[in-house]
């Protein structure tokens, strides 16, 4: 049995926000929780950029008996007027007792100042309570707000011999049900999906996400540095979320435009010949997406691992072996020439779904230089 | 903690079982207890083919106290004369009261004729307990003892890329230290460890056991169908194991002539141009070999799997990723045309080890037919 302590409000605070990831666009997911006298009085979520903090649903909610509480909030409250009012100024106005937060707001805007505000009126607070679950459950947002650029999630599903698909092209099915029920959660928490022009062409997927209860379907992100994208395409046509293609300043302005009257937009992303992935994270960021999930193929997973632009991968394993040395592989690049050399994963985590295995984990680069964009 | 019952004594010989796996040859590995009101009184294991068995060496320890008892056994006592009398007379004349089995013995010549001689002379006979501990324990046994082929594993490790090696061939390290360890124990474990004359003239490895403890070194089997071997290759010379070298009939009988004067032996397998493998694990089994550790490389891997020659397949995979679609892969054969005809992996089990997956099963081929043997 879990015993009543910080740690046990603040898990729920967590629980909280997590149901929220996905739909709070480029702002952190939070959860808070006001305790007065042992019973529980209030609770938030932050629900979506340019509404309520979770501090301010909770205290509301807590009304008059937020005097003399302890309020539990996954984030630091934010000292700064943005889209609404700091929330330190509420807290302090309620004459809240004491203040327990997992983790400081990175953003620069408040950074320390919440909790200082907080202090300096009297309020007891303790900072870091499961700290490093709130961190990671804000990764996408931490990445995005200290660098503009979206996070960028790599999945691929292949067999033990790391393969896509078979030599023909084959990949119906490679992970199982319970794998894809996983994707499909991945997809709603991220703002686009992204795949290689290969990947539409040959399987003409629909990208969006299914799952047994509504989920958000991200921004379908397609590169494609010649524009081969067949006009025909399910998601030119479905209208279930935008559809941008990533491109370079090369091509061909009368497909561009066609593709834009079917209410694709483009977005080309440096000279060519082959569109400038880093160029491109950044032009998303502008728009407003903090987090990409890449779903493939090979060739866009190797050049994004090659430019150093991925910040975690999740590898789904089906057990099976289908050989073939042209049998496309999850990272397709040119490869390193010593294992020394070789990406490795940190805080690998390894967990069995039925008969399949899912390996994540964050990409650390050996050497300490990045290479020179050579396209 | 465990109640005491039928498992909790079976268990225990089992794991005595366990500790002798390696070092009975041919014969399966063997556990007993003898327990009379409530007391141990008896432990023995097989220890060497041509040596007593487990129940002997069992009784001998309990002496007169053998009478009245119950006999923990692992597997099914022997009713036949082979190289030691049947044990199943043995528990007979010693008026046990209770034997408890886990398994029958799959040996044509026992085959539930040991069970059925103690039930003809009035004992009671439990069978089944931790059955499938005890035939998982003996698999290696039960496919000789069926087929006289050997049970083949095949072990490897690479990156998640399913990169044996880089693109330059750089393969130092890939697993980490608590892998190759298991790896190492699981050497101990089989009579023969069998490698592509590649790995010898890429590595020019011991193929030796070493442990914290002292370890059985398994006969060194290297796949060379024209006798590449370089003469002054360490397992030609350390005399730590012997070395057998599974070649043609057309290799040149000047090299095959110079190789057995260092000590190796020559098995000449099919007419070529490359070693026909069904008929080098025919013949490794008529050598009394019954188990087989393949440890690449790739052509090796593929071809045996391929030719599904493979009764388990364990797969350790680092946490990197190299790339390069040159770089050696896992399994190097042709591969399947659809994902529906790939090799599937049943009974799948994983482990993390440190930063390393391990991922172990045995393998399905998806149709029924055989391919013709075309090499």
């Amino acid at each position: 049995m879990k015993v009543i302590d910080d740690e046990y409000y603040m898990a729920l605070a967590l629980d909280m926000a997590e149901r929220a990831l996905g739909q709070t666009g480029t702002n952190p997911v939070v959860g808070a929780l006001v305790i007065r006298e042992g019973e529980l009085v209030g609770l938030g979520t932050h629900l979506e950029r340019g509404t309520p903090h979770a501090e301010v649903h909770a205290l509301n909610m807590a009304g008059s008996r937020a005097e003399g509480s302890t309020v539990y909030v996954t984030l630091e409250p934010c000292s700064h007027h943005g889209l609404t009012p700091p929330c330190a100024e509420r807290l302090i106005q309620e004459k809240v007792r004491r203040v327990v937060v997992a983790c400081e707001d990175p953003n620069p805007l408040v950074a320390g100042r919440g909790i200082e505000m907080l202090r300096a009126a009297g309020i007891e607070v303790l900072v870091g309570v499961l700290r490093e679950r709130a961190l990671k459950l804000n990764r996408r947002f931490i990445k995005f707000i200290s660098t503009g650029m979206p996070y960028v999630t790599i999945k691929s599903a292949s067999t033990l011999d790391g393969k896509l698909a078979s030599r023909t092209g084959d990949s119906k099915w490679i992970s199982n049900e319970k794998a894809r029920e996983i994707v499909h959660t991945m997809r709603h928490r991220h703002q686009a999906i992204m795949v290689g022009v290969s990947t539409i062409i040959a399987d003409d997927p629909q990208l969006s996400t299914r799952l047994t209860v509504p989920g958000l379907s991200p921004v379908r992100v397609v590169a494609d540095s010649t524009l081969r994208i067949p006009e025909t395409a399910q998601i030119l046509r479905d209208g279930v979320a935008p559809t941008w293609i990533i491109t370079t300043q090369q091509a061909d302005p009368d497909k561009a435009e066609r593709l834009t009257e079917l209410g694709a937009e483009i977005l080309r992303c440096g000279s060519g010949p082959q569109v400038d992935l880093r160029d491109a994270l950044v032009q998303l960021g502008q728009r407003g997406i903090s987090s990409v999930l890449v779903e493939g193929g090979g060739r866009l997973n190797g050049s994004l691992l090659e430019r150093r632009l991925v910040d975690e991968i999740v590898l789904f394993f089906a057990p099976k072996l289908v050989g073939g040395s042209e049998a496309p592989g999850t990272f397709h690049f040119a490869g390193y020439d010593l294992m020394r050399e070789a990406v490795s994963l940190r805080d690998m985590e390894v967990e069995q779904i039925g008969d399949n295995v899912c390996i994540r984990g964050v990409p650390v680069w050996a050497t300490a230089e990045v290479k020179e964009e050579d396209h």
